[in-house]
């Protein structure tokens, strides 16, 4: 994921949407065809300093106006014309959002890959323990017989009721950015437009978007619920973790979860991972969703604010993702301390709904999954 | 809305739970018909002190604590069977949350209400204006010309597919809540839960949702995007009616918008509203947010955050959508200051792009609107 | 907490500002004495419906909109000139302003009294237990032996410092607003401005600060950072008391922290007040922060989000402290339990330099309450 | 302040607290005087492959882990025993958090380095403009006159206090670490930690902090108020240099403020740059703040979430300051546009109070920054 958001993806992103829009352009009679093969030819193969041009976008205040003059020259070197008509009609926001959106459409891949597998090792965990009797616990006190599968069931649930959001999200947002300098599309068409859209597996927009930000927005909001549902699975692991209750662990991991003054510890360094981004990630959200009111055709600030907290939560959601999903395929369940302390509770034994629920969980789950064979992944492909 | 979030309505769902678990139960052959005829005659007509019981309810933690007792007692008077019964495997949260779950179906009603009304008024500015030649501003400088019925439909869109997550939110979030003490339906049944939802028009979850609450951040998240394509609205008109620019202007209300101390001030009272509800919805929503990671089967805080925050954002969107709604629908334009401002600017006069941009936003919009004759309400409908 | 903010007291702090505002013109010969006695006379015993204003200024948007004229009436019953010199000068925001920093300063002393008495029980819990064996986890596992009262030392100081920085804050913010209609005095004099900051015991501000808001977002955050020290004491509190590792518990009160499922329950409803409000306060203070770039002389939305936002974290910190005062003061701790873990843990028992530690920070916490016999209170004071 | 907190700056700080923990050590005759030779040899030379380490460290999730064995394996090639007693009784977020603390202390130099010179700046223009009329504007309406003089006053003080706030948090929170294993000094002293924090120019703490945040959070909630009143001033002038406002501007810089598509643009890029820092500061501020109630004596999730937003909050800030300096340093005022606004508004032309304030506020910062020299570089200084 950090290579989805850094800088040489970045580059790659922007070089497809100039060769992208050159080919459109060609296609709808904008340009001549010599001059999309020129530029789509530099494009394919050009080789830029990524860290050189990174920190000119940095001084520059945006990527295009680091990137474009060096890929102007070198088209020049072979065809003139073909320079001048490069990025013709586009802005410097429609290079950043579309390149933004492909990176978050790659992330979005990653995320419900990753968000997949954990389900999927959850359910079974639930399948598996779906009549290990438990003790259900109410403001951290003892309340009443469970199993862990049920327990299981309602981690499984949350995350795969938020990768569903998130699904619906990404379905809203992953927009092909092609607004002209001040969204009017000027030098431009609706025909480019669409055919950049299909050419580079993004829905085509409505309108552009350059000062309408609901599609990032709701992107980030729905990143912060996985986050919070992966959190909601992490805190309940290291409250089963804690030597008093012993129920269920983490596998140890090689190189991780040491400490460097107690060797005999055993760090929830997974759920800290998924804690931790849970944590984060709210606060991340409000600061694009703050962003919302932007001035006029284009705001002054409110943009710009959104891309590098929109990547972080990419990170920080694929993050908690992975690291749950490495805790849970090998989750170590301590059936005889749960028979004990449910015992030691005194509340009973009745499991009967218990067990009744996680088949319920199971088939809702599996029967979403069966209706698409890659039912998340699906939700984002072109 | 406030009344819709009132203490009144808050006892009056209360009531509604309690007596439609009696009957399902009843139906369900959990409890005497007798007793659930009992229960539901109290709680259909009973008149209780609202004031006294939310302070007591604010001491004990919970409505459930401090309205039970009371209830039972009434019961008692007619059926000391019927009293031992009421609330019979229920939980204070199965009411808490079922009763706001009732209460946000009924916000969501206003909501979709007032918004479909604030986007059907700009669909009508869109349209009248679709030719209005204005000048497009990025980064709060002239930029390019466009058509101020362009603007218009970049509001509408925004805040109608903010609309459309909003309602896809409700989908997945107003769910009866029948979890009993722990989670596990103990002393319940499935038939119960799914009577209950029925009768109660709220979807039934898979699983009960005591500490998984996806669904609640969705809504809150779904809440502040609202507020944010609002305050985008408001915030683009309050620019527009300075004084220097002079392009559109909030229509003057009665008693509204004056200023103590000068009389000649013609104050965009209705922006200032929405882009109130703009600047705090954000944390609002982080707050629940940064709550999702509740412990084991209830969590402690986490769950008892949600409900005043959620509350607040249904009510400053609302206020936020219906404030723009009355401002849009008797927004006064200047076409003249348009036209100077755009010539002043000497950007050109081409707005050919723009007028087709808006018959698209357009026809996107009332295709959308003819699928269902109320496409939003029918949404949130049972 | 909640009278302080109620529309009650907001409305006596309005008509103490009228009539400050009045008497303050007077000795600076901008009015009549008899004017300023008129005026003085209904504002101190003027009896208004306080929910109909409330409900009209809501209306209006601004508490003075509402009040003034009927206000204006009363006065002008007995000497029409005053009436036409009531808030002469003045602006609504001054009134609004100034109202909220005399709610404030009254909120400030009952955090700070509350704070005190729970850093007070935590001082006595620290040094009754200071040599008490009890087991130190760091990643919710055993680490290595502490004291109880070392773990006090720690709460004490997280609050104890909270309660410093938010006397800080008070101290830069607890000021007289007035500023006029624009923040430039017009009709005012310096004058007026110090007499009235003498007589009503805020300080004089440098400039007026209609638009400068950090002082607000100051209090807000120092306000954040309070809850979220008696959240960590909560939090911890809730941990010892899990049924597992049973080291300390909340007393038993009366009609709280029942079941009204489970009678055999003892909810740690005390630390489940501070979570939420732990949970709850970042957002808030967020929306404070995200107002801040308020536009011009006096801005459009920001200013207008900080009362309500401000209000409830008064509440919420309040109650919290409150909540954990009664908790700590009744604290149940085991200390059979906390030696029984300790010794399970196979960590050892070496606890002289966690005894050394409770002392420096008893000392330190005794030295900083000496020099002044009521340092936080005394911060706020006139 | 990029290099301020890069891997580079946090291998030294690492390296830096090694060496002087074993001095330390060596001093209070802990270890002896060759082993803590012999580590301070190696720390003060040693060179690692930076890159590598910060992979390393982000698997293991923490620096120490990577970073220990390797450290340990070069002073094993000089001296065995002192490799032995390398990091003696420390924990790995001792190490982390006295590294963050003298990387904040270094960053807080440089904001206040920033600061001082953007508010020394800004007291030239109130100075030099303290008589020109402006129009003064509220709700971004025309309201009455002012001079342009005390809007500069404003920004000036409102940045000043947030600074003076921000130097307050700087005294409370740059505390060196030192808390071993579990927050009891176990295998160390206050001996080794007072000497520690001389050497290191950091604060003694009362007690360890690993888990009691109150100092970081208050450090990331005042940098929130320094980006606040950084993005009033940007908002101001962003609207100020709207073409139909044309009263104030950004310079011109070289290669910065261009855009792509509109040469005869000059887009505000400085004011952009601080108001998406006032944007996404608070977020980040709250995401510190949401992580305070941390477990035990180390939390899980709480601490791991703060590094990575406290550094990005510092150079958010850092570059606000540093992108309005710039601006202000060289800003251009057209005080005829400013006169002409003035007169078209028809609010009259009385400035004396304006000009009386910017007296009063001027002598007030002057009154500061002469109590000490360099009043807020000396309040962080060792």
């Amino acid at each position: 994921m950090l290579a989805v958001f850094g800088d040489e993806a970045l580059l790659q992103a922007a070089l497809t949407f100039e060769a992208s829009l050159a080919r459109a352009q060609a296609a709808a009679k904008l340009i001549p065809e010599s001059a999309a093969a020129a530029i789509g030819a530099v494009c394919d193969s050009a080789r830029f300093e990524v860290a050189t041009l990174a920190e000119e976008a940095a001084h520059a205040g945006t990527l295009a106006l680091a990137l474009l003059p060096r890929l102007r020259a070198r088209i020049a070197e072979q065809d003139a014309e073909a320079a001048r008509l490069l990025h013709r009609g586009a802005s410097s926001q429609d290079l950043a959002d579309t390149a933004l959106m492909l990176q978050a459409k790659a992330g979005a891949h990653l995320i419900q890959r990753e968000g997949r597998a954990l389900t999927d090792a959850l359910a079974r965990v639930a399948e598996s323990h779906a009549r290990t009797p438990a003790l259900a616990r109410t403001l951290l006190q003892p309340a009443l017989p469970t199993t862990f599968g049920l327990q299981a069931s309602q981690w499984l649930l949350g995350i795969h009721q938020a990768l569903q959001r998130f699904a619906w999200e990404c379905r809203a947002a992953l927009l092909l950015q092609l607004a002209g300098a001040a969204g009017t599309l000027q030098g431009l068409s609706l025909e480019v437009l669409e055919r950049m859209a299909a050419e580079l597996g993004l829905a085509a927009p409505v309108l552009p978007w350059t000062a309408r930000r609901d599609g990032v927005a709701g992107l980030a909001g729905a990143l912060a619920v996985v986050s919070g549902a992966t959190g909601k699975l992490a805190r309940d692991i290291s409250l089963l973790a804690q030597h008093e209750v012993h129920e269920a662990f983490e596998p140890r991991i090689s190189g991780r979860g040491g400490s460097s003054s107690m060797s005999h510890k055993r760090n929830p360094t997974g759920c800290q991972i998924a804690l931790s981004a849970a944590i984060r990630a709210p606060g991340l959200a409000a600061g694009i969703l703050a962003g919302l009111p932007q001035e006029h055709q284009r705001g002054l600030g409110g943009w710009q604010a959104e891309a590098p907290a929109l990547a972080t939560l990419f990170e920080l959601t694929h993050g908690a993702l992975q690291a749950m999903r490495v805790v849970v395929e090998a989750l170590e369940v301590d059936t005889v301390a749960m028979a004990a302390n449910l015992a030691a509770s005194g509340v009973g034994d009745d499991i009967g709904l218990s067990i009744q629920l996680v088949g319920r969980c199971l088939d809702h789950y599996r029967r979403q999954c069966k209706d698409s064979a890659e039912p998340h992944i699906h939700a984002v492909h072109d």
